[in-house]
């Protein structure tokens, strides 16, 4: 690999999957990748995870996103080449995209506790880099970028704010979850919680970021940690990562907020709602403990839902609150969670539950609707 | 005044403010107060403030709660005697009633950050003492408390865990507000939201409790406080306290929150809804800036109405919460609060629009209704 310096800037014929449109399969295409311009970064994709998030826009469950796309967020990969004024990776470097950008100069990026850049709004993704045009052509079409990373493809070119440098002995295939799913659970315990030692969680949702919640859980020191899902099926791999308990709503006719309440005397010191439906947003805050509970809204509810709640549920000393990427800003917390996988202080191999080459991205999409997966990556 | 002792235990004949039923003005009545019982404090009351609590009682709006009783519940007295068991007040001391009980042995009482005691539950409440009786009768029927105080009374009976001795200095018609509207609105700003030094503040209602909001915000170091309200005869007194800026909704086209969102360069610090309507509430919220923004809920809401809200205001990282009594532990802040008047630290006297006698009771309610004062207190 070169050196730290401006590479030759030729464009890169590779294959990715596009989607063309929604409710379709993904088509694995060859496309053309440009080179990457001032402040960017072409990056050599390794590994890839699937993401509910790819899967709602494949779905059309988002309406503000545009077809054609290169979907893939969670990824590890290393840097072909950079544009100019870049100085913070080089050519060779092992990294993750970054979902989560960190321009280090916005009132988000200089808060000690918020880590939603302003400068690249995530509200305001165009599918497109900063000067309204793509790095990604296919059959002479433009294809627009997904959450300023698109991973399902051998090349990709992010902006400089929205990558980050890893220990180059970190396994891709694994760490490439701590660019979305792992961080995403694992940080509403530690970072947006704060859950503490001794303490009493509830995680509702026993997908890729509820089990993430429970190793943060864990790793945070709590004594029970209460796991919730409709499918039993989850409850092993629950049990493995840290859970102390299991329980489904089916068992029980009462409610579940009412269950949980009677099993932690009055409720929980935390509780996480890691699957995106608003009732169960509610519940979560309800099987909270008054005076002192704290619920965090991890899912991503379905466009134009809303959450209706009883306001007594806060005015009696409770809070609820939310982040994305779990709060944390991935410049500094994603190379340190990559040294707490390898130093075995987090363990994400569990979460893995299949690897696929890359041109079966269809099969693993079709898992992933099956409830068959806790993830499945794919390798390039 | 007798020493601390077991006092003679016999009935007071004294005047009350009756509430027969609802709708109908308050009846001032010769009652009896029976002697304190175990654990419990005969209180003389020197001040009452009339606070909306009272009003919304009043008005038939709390479905929970039993007629006849006596209301108030913000006061200043003399411990007139005390039952056995009781060690932390004697006959002589001057006390505020704590509408927050404070047991020290439950799990909020013992948690750090919480403040609604197990023990004297807020949500279940009978309005009768821990036996089942009352210490209240007229004319041979029983009389409810309410809020464990009952301070529209020259004699009133609470549990020990309901009171605190405060500086036998501090003025009693003034200190009287620390036992509800002025905790709840400066304990929002101070205790609940943390509000720091040099944020943005934006306190939406300028009654008793949003003014007091205003002057945590102040106290706390908040170089910017927008004051919102329909009212604008409120604003120079909001502006007595410490607001920047008062703007009114009813003078913009777009919705207060985007007004808002453009006056602070994408939103507040933190923001205090301070009236109790939901729809502000979600106005609040949407005035928080994304990423690290906060809202607190200090305004009491009809019962049934509900917050409707999009989860993803919470999901780009704002927090929602809300306290009682701005979450103090009554013991502690309370006689703080109180040093802190005396020392000049805090202003309560801008609060304090009308004093009248305790008889003139009724006017003190008119004027509550037609928003023509800030605080009523009644003297006795």
């Amino acid at each position: 690999m070169a050196g730290h310096m401006v590479t030759s800037g030729k464009v890169i014929k590779c294959k990715a999957a596009i989607a063309w449109e929604p409710k379709k399969p993904l088509s694995i295409e060859e496309i053309e990748v440009a080179p990457p311009k001032d402040h960017e970064v072409r990056i050599k994709i390794l590994a890839s995870g699937i993401c509910r998030s790819d899967d709602h826009v494949l779905e059309g469950l988002k309406s503000n996103i545009k077809f054609p796309i290169i979907l893939g967020h969670e990824a590890a990969g290393i840097v072909e080449s950079v544009g100019r004024a870049v100085t913070t990776v080089k050519p060779g470097d092992k990294v993750i995209p970054l979902i989560v950008s960190q321009c280090r100069e916005c009132q988000c990026c200089k808060h000690p506790n918020a880590n939603l850049c302003v400068k690249a709004d995530i509200r305001k993704h165009t599918g497109l880099m900063d000067d309204n045009t793509s790095r990604f052509s296919c059959k002479g079409k433009l294809i627009h970028n997904f959450l300023d990373t698109s991973t399902f493809t051998e090349y990709t070119v992010v902006n400089e704010i929205s990558v980050v440098k890893i220990d180059d002995a970190a396994p891709s295939e694994k760490v490439c979850l701590i660019g979305c799913g792992f961080s995403t659970g694992y940080g509403s315990a530690t970072h947006t919680a704060k859950v503490h030692a001794g303490s009493t969680c509830v995680v509702f949702g026993l997908g890729g970021i509820g089990l993430s919640a429970i190793i943060g859980c864990q790793v945070a020191g709590a004594s029970r940690i209460i796991a919730v899902d409709i499918n039993k099926d989850k409850f092993p791999k629950a049990k493995a990562v840290g859970a102390t308990e299991c329980i489904s709503p089916q068992d029980y006719t009462k409610p579940i907020h009412e269950v949980i309440t009677e099993m932690t005397d009055g409720g929980a010191d935390y509780t996480f709602e890691c699957v995106g439906i608003t009732d169960l947003m509610v519940s979560a805050l309800k099987s909270s403990h008054y005076g002192f509970g704290a619920t965090v809204i991890v899912g991503v509810a379905p466009t134009g839902a809303k959450i209706s709640l009883d306001p007594m549920l806060l005015l009696t000393g409770r809070t609820v609150k939310g982040a994305i990427f779990g709060g944390f800003k991935g410049k500094e917390s994603v190379p340190q969670m990559v040294t707490d996988y390898l130093t075995k202080k987090i363990n994400l191999d569990e979460l893995v539950s299949h690897t696929f080459p890359f041109e079966k991205i269809n099969e693993g999409f079709k898992l992933l609707r099956g409830g068959k997966c806790t993830r499945t990556v794919l390798t390039f």
